[in-house]
């Protein structure tokens, strides 16, 4: 009999029994299972979902919540708050947020699909209150809807689409609305009728004549066959928390200590590739140093160590602290004057650097040569006093003169600060939520969607809070109900 | 029968007959080619080439001829030039500038083996005058042996390893040396008894048990089989001409013009992938524009769109250039003064952006605000005449004022110039040349060197001229021996 790996399907000839028979198995019970279970049980497949852990959760659980969604003249959230936002803005967003790594016909998909997403996701239980919160924010503290959650109504992104608030965030006080969330689309799904197994990990695939037709999942430290007659779907996760994966396919990460990740440790990304599939942007990743908390924060000026600026602040933070991770040396600085210092989130390992009572003397605490961060922030404060900054065109109101002494350079340093990261690239799948060989056909019978495949938040840079869990919930659905469409 | 294709092996059931029967069958007729046949039939292996062109040389033929070598005390050429070379120096030079994608085993093994390699190269017949060219070249237009090729000299490589040349080029008159390199390399290869097949392309492996045991290749409009005994070893180059491939793992080549290669279209890596293997560092390439010609120019300051410095210029010209494709916007300058300035190689596309008796006319002139680029030349120059650069501690002699006006900023344009690209990544080899599977373990059969895998040059920003012959000629004859010691 054929070895059971991670790396090649079984051949279906060595699956000594069949212990369980379903039409759609899914692997993994974050928000990208629960969504496929939902739409593939709604579509009258029966449905088996496995997970290795002993209740369901995965990264979607560990996140707010959030959900990125936009378009069609704008949710209900949107229009109350005075906000008609078109596909074509949304769309157009969505791609600029894909960078290079951008998959086109996933934008335009949900671009198009995002409000019947939502009003889905509405229909399966998930509450929002419907109200919007300005401001900058990572996620609401209270119970609010609508929040701006990307790059919006920065450069460049404003400039070339409309901008609009477009994170839709369960209502829960509090942070951390992925937990209810998952919980009600896992309830949703039990409804429907899918079969849910905790404590059972997937370690192989099952092939037959070059489909995919099973799964073998290890419960109670023995092997067992799952027959999947329509398909098997993968939402397992990225793989933030497999060094060795990061090491080879995402090195970037490993100067950053804080992965956010459950057990994402890349087995669906290698079941996949082992069954024939590919994955893409693997060296891509997310990464947030939590700045703008507190939000007078927000208004601060970043320079790296040689004392230069190096984007507009008034982007997403995860965009600013991702960027700051391209520059030279270990470590950059954000500059505040004291109408706009409190003291850091001591969970963000951010520290005071420097102080003064001019800039040049916060330069020269931190022993930059005399001339450089100084000539920076005067240039800065001039064009900041005539509202403009010509530089990287940050904007109004976050651009703000920091000219109110003392001042302050906090450290964000790569090692020792709080850099949370996940993995961003993943298996090349299809609209449909179908995982494709390199040929460019679709793995008959095997289809992902979620963090193991590369998807709407395909770009370190473009992140945008609610893109994955979009792309989780939107292209799950798809997966789902792809494999109950089949055969 | 199954279908012939690059994305799976055919079975050796569905081969019709076996038109040709080797030992060792080799896919492409380039460096990596030539040294695995001379390595696999001086082992006393039947060796059959296959090369898709009707003549050899592949991307090598197009190169400078130049092998990065040094360690063991220095070879001939260094050590007449006052070079001792010593093998942990050489070492960790190469680990550097594998940055993070580096192979230290693949690093540490041609460490050690550079001395007799570059003896094994003399023994093969590749001439060597033997003399040490000083100064900054991009490849000698006499036949000089020994050049400066990377970044030795240069912050932070020779903070961590004592500098030395290291680009050993073959005697040439001339540039373009890689094509003799290869005809000398073949011609071994032929009197050593290796039969070269030209007009005939690799379409796809033949693998019987999990080995890789043929190939099937194009010749005359028909499909031949060939049953290689011990193995077949892919030399194919990358896939810089392959734009699909690029748009895919390497977006961000898309918005450069000017590909280095010969058929270079992954092919190879596609057929590793087929038979299991992986591809690692995808995204990565060697990009330069010719800035360093003529000479004075390599003199000059870069700025990017902002007025800002990047990097210390004293590096290697494609460390330059990579770097400058990091930066915002869709070029950056280079400046310089009326002693250091003369017209740019007309191949280069590099153009007159502003002119000035002042750097702030220059400033104005390319619509930057004031105090951009006239003060980081004004700080750059105080330095400098204290022989400093605090900002990147670019050292003398090229570290030198530019105060000697008229002023002048070169446009180096990311879509017009001529910023030449190829790929780095590939297939994952172990340093004996076979290709891994996922789970680390070898393809039986299977062997690759050279730009269809990630070897010696892994990244970008760490290139060193030499690196990518160093890796094709060493790591091709450990493919091809690899291969003939099998089974």
């Amino acid at each position: 009999m054929a070895e059971i790996s991670l790396h090649r399907p079984l051949p279906a000839a060595d699956v000594p029994q069949w212990d369980f028979d379903t039409d759609v198995a899914i692997v993994g019970l974050g928000a990208t299972g629960a969504c496929a279970a939902i739409e593939a049980a709604a579509a009258g497949a029966r449905v088996m979902l496995f997970e290795r852990n002993s209740g369901s959760g995965g990264a979607s659980a560990l996140s707010g919540g959030e959900i990125y969604v936009g378009g069609n003249g704008g949710t209900d959230a949107q229009r109350s708050a005075g906000f008609n936002d078109s596909t074509e803005d949304f769309a157009t967003y969505l791609k600029m947020a894909g960078g290079p790594c951008v998959d086109k016909e996933k934008c335009d998909a949900y671009a198009q699909g995002a409000l019947a997403h939502y009003n889905w996701l509405k229909a399966q239980g998930i509450p929002y209150r419907g109200n919007y919160l300005p401001g900058k924010h990572i996620e609401p503290v209270d119970d609010s809807t609508l929040i701006w959650s990307g790059s919006e109504a920065a450069a460049p992104f404003c400039d070339a689409a409309a901008p609009a608030p477009r994170g839709h965030v369960i209502a829960h006080v509090g942070w951390g609305g992925g937990r209810p969330l998952v919980d009600i689309l896992e309830a949703r799904a039990r409804d429907l009728g899918a079969d849910i197994h905790c404590d059972a990990r997937a370690v192989a695939l099952i092939e037959e004549d070059g489909e995919i037709v099973g799964l073998v999942v290890r419960i109670d430290n023995l092997n067992r066959y799952v027959r999947a007659r329509k398909g098997v779907v993968l939402g397992t996760g990225g793989f933030a928390m497999n060094e060795a994966m990061r090491a080879k396919y995402c090195p970037e990460t490993l100067r950053l200590n804080s992965p956010i990740g459950d057990k994402d440790d890349g087995v669906g990304i290698m079941l996949g590739l082992g069954a024939g599939g590919e994955a893409i942007h693997m060296e891509q990743f997310f990464s947030t140093c939590p700045w703008t908390m507190p939000e007078e924060q927000a208004y601060g000026v970043f320079v790296n160590s040689k004392g230069q600026r190096f984007i507009n602040e008034d982007c997403y933070h995860g965009r600013v602290s991702r960027a700051a991770l391209d520059q030279p040396g270990d470590r950059v600085y954000l500059l505040l004057d004291i109408a706009h210092f409190s003291q850091p989130l001591e969970l963000a390992g951010i520290t005071i650097a420097g102080t003064g009572e001019t800039w040049e003397e916060v330069e020269a605490e931190l022993e930059m040569p005399a001339g450089t961060l100084g000539a920076t922030m005067a240039f800065y404060n001039a064009h900041a006093r005539e509202g403009r900054d010509p530089l990287f065109d940050k904007r109004a109101p976050i651009l703000t003169p920091l000219d109110q002494a003392p001042f302050v350079a906090l450290e964000l340093n790569f090692t020792t600060s709080y850099f949370s990261f996940f993995t961003l690239g993943g298996l090349k799948t299809s609209a449909r939520g179908e995982v494709l060989g390199r040929d460019g056909v679709p793995v008959p019978g095997l289809f992902a969607a979620g963090r193991c495949t590369s998807g709407l938040p395909a770009w370190g840079h473009g992140y945008s809070s609610g893109l994955s869990l979009a792309d989780c919930t939107f292209f799950g659905r798809r997966a789902g109900l792809s494999a109950a469409m089949r055969g």
